[in-house]
């Protein structure tokens, strides 16, 4: 009896030519983040669920565990829920062990994290995300906050997912604009800040109305949306913002943009003509078209107090936010009696793959991660097949051989399907000869090699996206 | 108000250095793993129960999920349960994506999972599996079998973990034999072969005893007995095995154990003259040393139905196996109406690690995934600070530059602490005349680098374990 195989709702899951194409950011994502000197974390799927629900993400939508095997006996499973995202779990972490880290502590982390969300399009109730986050005991350098545009320009740069732009915004700026119009207490200012974060979405009129609702006379609310008019290059944004005269949070959060801003660049290398690296590619000359402040950025659900970033690709802007993060006071107070500035990013790698694959900016081609098959024309001539496979794995060259018995010609159509840049094949005779036939699969060449030089050969021919 | 951090017992959590050393591991397996062939895959956390349960796990094991707010409606999260193996999502995996795979399908999968267990020493509730599995559609040559044996033992040496043996055997030999002394039916093999697997654990007498339990007659418990007596090297044991005369089960597990052992070592380069690969080890000669018949080897618990194998660390015997796997005859079965036969391995990272940190075979020093700090000496001059980072990361060496706003010494302390092997220190001065100090902090040296060379130099003085 067979069971019925449905896919479950809201868990994706990849084939081999997506898992390989993911993995492959993955590679680069970490690089990335480690070039920086980012550490590596990962705690459990699972949070106490009285440590997960004190952060006052909604309760719906967290997963719980349970014994599928009901006893009767109190469930102590019942006590435990998987993580919703990587901030709450770090939080934790750094209060468990804070005798044992260094700070600041630069730490990065992919791992899934689960939502318990009402299944539909593009929503996942499984999905990885990749976080990095610096986390000062006390006290955190504004200079961390610039470093992090860095990080995320030559991530995106290194993935080659086309051109992005990283938007950059102070959330003191709007929450002492809102004050200064009356917005007095954290829920009203909150409340308006998920309004302003929607302006791109739901239009200016209906901004006015959702600003109107939340007291504002129409003056104030014109006020306000005036303010978003403001634009421009980084340089005259910064001019205006400066001739404004507010209130002493929205100056603060002006100083901070700017001091961000100005220091941002820093960290990326300009061509240098001293010798060492003459060839190198100006990054510093390409990071400005790549870095805008924008002033309707809010992060409006999120526990952000200061520096906020979100990064778009220009060309897909139906892609969404595929990077964003902020700066937060203090993020492990509610288990220590200590405060922890930070300022981090997050990356829903997931959402951000899927929508790569299905916009075409990424196209899985080879279901193979190694370069080379083997095929055996002869199977008593097996043993010099698996030789010469081992050989050029000991050149560094991932080498899979054919093993189950079938023809050279369903050998070379699994070679194909399987989209093996380069086969190799060869008869006992050619075999004893110390020669083989290296056939290039993408310009159905092929060539007589001998074994003794067969590294470099097969090296030359491995394309792009292999190792 | 602060909460009270408890770790949850039985899900290992590890601090940064240790997390370092452990995704050093997983690269080399990953590395491995691809250098054959095996193509990745991700399953979600969670397959449906139904899926769960019909491989017969204990019930009691399986972690469900369920959502944290009941609110009286229907919760279809009851419906999913967390994965306790890789090896059923495999089987689901295999018979959801049928037709979009190719056969021999080779996969490796790298993820946690979730066993309900009685928390006790050694024990985890959730811990990371490193398997590989080739699948066939129907047939698979039985030199998949004698290819595993050469992963594995590629696999620990790169790890560098100490000397190891990789005990093989075939399921058949051993169920032929318990035919022979009348215990026909398959739960009654099952049994003694649980019982032999302990030989080496509870000893001869517990043995007997316990074959006397499940009806064997004390001259036929003593013959099974005397069958684990056969020692010698794989050709004397070979030689003898083929010698018995049992039944046609057993003859044919003797088959299937020699083609698996003569064949195995082809797959491991021996030493070459010919030009390209002179100077490599020869791995062939050493490999005999590591990989020997063990007819004791029962996986008792497992599906296996052949080959089976299991590998230990020989000065630490009481980790006790870090890698086991074997053939099974048809894993997706119970899903589809197709046969699938399959051989794989499956490493338990989590405890491997945990074990090999504990037993100070592997000791994690560097908290640090960077090599190098740069020092910040005189904040006036942050950015030459910052883009003297930036041109390390340029050559390919990862570079943190600290930010905070803290007195040398304190910065010097911090590289300490994190085990940071190179340190850059500069006064503004020296950064003028394009002058860097660099400290080797392994050996209390300092030296003046020019600011154009500084990419060989800090290279040059990267210590192994750092990339």
């Amino acid at each position: 009896m067979s069971l019925r195989i449905q896919p479950i709702s809201g868990f994706p899951e990849f084939l081999p030519e997506q898992q390989i194409a993911i993995n492959r950011a993955v590679d680069v994502i970490r690089a990335t983040y480690e070039s920086f000197g980012f550490v590596p974390i990962e705690t459990p799927a699972v949070e106490r669920t009285e440590v997960l629900l004190a952060k006052g993400i909604a309760e719906k939508e967290v997963y719980g565990l349970r014994r599928v095997q009901e006893d009767g006996a109190e469930d102590s499973a019942k006590e435990l829920a998987l993580r919703f995202d990587l901030t709450v779990p770090l939080a934790r972490y750094v209060a468990q062990h804070y005798g044992k880290l260094r700070f600041p502590f630069r730490r990065y982390q992919i791992q899934p994290v689960w939502r318990g969300e009402r299944a539909q399009a593009g929503r996942y109730r499984q999905f990885v995300q990749c976080d990095i986050d610096v986390i000062g005991d006390e006290t955190l350098s504004l200079e961390y906050d610039a470093e992090i545009p860095a990080v995320i320009f030559q991530l995106f740069r290194r993935l080659g997912i086309g051109k992005f732009t990283i938007r950059i915004n102070n959330r003191k700026i709007l929450t002492g604009l809102f004050q200064s119009v009356g917005l007095a207490d954290d829920v009203a200012v909150r409340a308006a800040l998920n309004v302003v974060d929607d302006l791109e979405k739901i239009g200016a009129g209906k901004v006015l109305h959702k600003l109107g609702e939340l007291g504002l006379a129409a003056e104030q609310a014109e006020r306000i949306l005036h303010f978003f008019d403001t634009k421009g290059s980084n340089d005259e944004i910064l001019a205006q913002l400066k001739a404004m005269e507010v209130n002493a949070a929205f100056a603060e959060g002006v100083a901070e943009l700017e001091a961000v801003v100005r220091s941002a660049p820093d960290h990326v290398l300009p061509r240098l003509d001293d010798g060492e690296l003459v060839d190198v590619t100006d990054e510093r000359a390409l990071f400005p078209d790549y870095f805008k402040i924008d002033l309707s950025i809010a992060r409006g659900l999120d526990y952000y107090t200061g520096t906020v970033y979100e990064t778009r690709l220009d060309d897909f802007p139906q892609v969404g936010s595929i990077c964003s993060g902020g700066r937060y006071d203090d993020l492990v107070g509610t288990f220590v009696d200590k405060t922890f500035p930070g300022v981090g990013i997050s990356i829903g790698l997931t959402r951000l793959m899927s929508r790569l694959f299905d916009a075409g900016i990424v196209t899985p081609e080879a279901a193979a991660i190694a370069p080379v098959l083997v095929t055996v024309q002869d199977r008593n001539a097996l043993p010099a097949y698996k030789e010469l496979a081992a050989r050029l794995r000991r050149t560094g060259i991932a080498t899979e051989v054919f093993l189950d018995d079938r023809k050279l010609k369903a050998q070379l159509r699994y070679a194909d399907r399987r989209g093996f840049p380069i086969v190799i094949i060869a008869s006992p005779e050619e075999l004893d000869a110390g020669q083989v036939v290296v056939k290039n699969m993408r310009y159905n060449q092929e060539d007589r090699v001998a074994i003794a030089q067969i590294g470099p050969v097969v090296r030359s021919l491995i394309p792009v996206g292999f190792e």
